[in-house]
């Protein structure tokens, strides 16, 4: 199926269209994270929604208190549709970082390419600020996509960290990133983190 | 499982974050739309960030040209927060709709005020404002909202619309409000569901 039939009247949109449909995809994209109220673990889609709601309530602990919310927002809602093709890569998983990058770039050309030229630059451009880190929206954006799975984790007893056999040392040396981005939010995380240890549901 | 051990120190982050944990539960509440490529309907927290993604790529046929797209992402990332408690109301179910409104009302009273009073407030209003359609971005943002099911039955050969047996005048019907949001994309909708007749996967 596809929108070749409406196209020819409305051809834009219907380009548009296509590429909406086409990262539906991101809904079958199954991260590590555990649901809380649920035996599953949570996907992609669901991930960007919690994140995007995060940036709206917690924006005021951005390292840069004039941040831009809009772009954080945009950010954060595109910056796992390269996923789609390259899958979702475990923070933990150190062999599987390496050619991670390699793997998205691929994605991100056959992806965004399903949009009108003036979109799918911007919407690269929107994908390779969150993963450059170098603008405060950025900084922020990632600080949460990190802060998301930790909070996952210490409300559900840790269900996602156990699975894998992580330990507190390897919580906080892989989300310490976090500190430039929102700093009082990871002084949180750490407290979570130390109390996990504390109630036995996390290895020191 | 709580905030409490640590919201001691951080006593509103722990609030906020009560919040934040607390709609993880949209990504149970299940809608009657299909997912394009699996055998499952979509939930609210899914919707959600899809409704987002189509904000941000379909900004230019908004009603107002000059539209809020913040606020449009806001209240979409926020709109369904109340059927966590009221449930989703399948749009074609007119018995259901009844007393739609006043279940979602003790919903928003309950969630939002997990939050601290300010942002309790503040998200209330974000609310509102998408259910009251009176501004030029809670506008777009319905429009969106009665568009997402379209194409995702559109581009899946009417899955959701046959479990119902929805007729298309029936879609016309409870979907034309998204004129006055955006009338551009209700013409590409209409064309879509003219052409859904004519392939014979939805009865006119």
């Amino acid at each position: 199926m596809s929108f070749d039939d409406v196209g020819v009247m409305f051809p834009r949109i219907a380009q548009q269209m296509s590429f909406l449909m086409e990262i539906d995809k991101l809904k079958a994209i199954i991260r590590q994270s555990p649901i809380i109220n649920e035996d599953r673990k949570e996907n992609d889609a669901e991930h960007s929604w919690h994140l995007a709601m995060m940036a709206i309530m917690l924006s005021e602990y951005a390292d840069d208190s004039d941040v831009d919310l809009l772009q954080a927002i945009k950010m954060i809602l595109v910056h796992d549709i390269v996923e789609i093709d390259a899958g979702d890569t475990f923070v933990y998983d150190i062999a599987a970082n390496v050619d991670k990058r390699e793997r998205e770039e691929r994605a991100a050309e056959r992806i965004f390419n399903l949009l009108p030229t003036d979109q799918a630059i911007y919407v690269r451009a929107l994908w390779e600020e969150f993963e450059e880190r170098t603008t405060p929206a950025s900084r922020f954006a990632n600080a949460l996509d990190r802060l998301h799975p930790m909070m996952l984790n210490y409300i559900s007893h840790g269900r996602g960290w156990a699975a894998h056999g992580v330990k507190s040392s390897q919580v906080f040396d892989r989300n310490k990133s976090m500190q430039d981005g929102a700093p009082k939010l990871w002084e949180f995380a750490c407290a979570c983190v130390h109390d996990a240890v504390k109630e036995g549901f996390l290895p020191d």
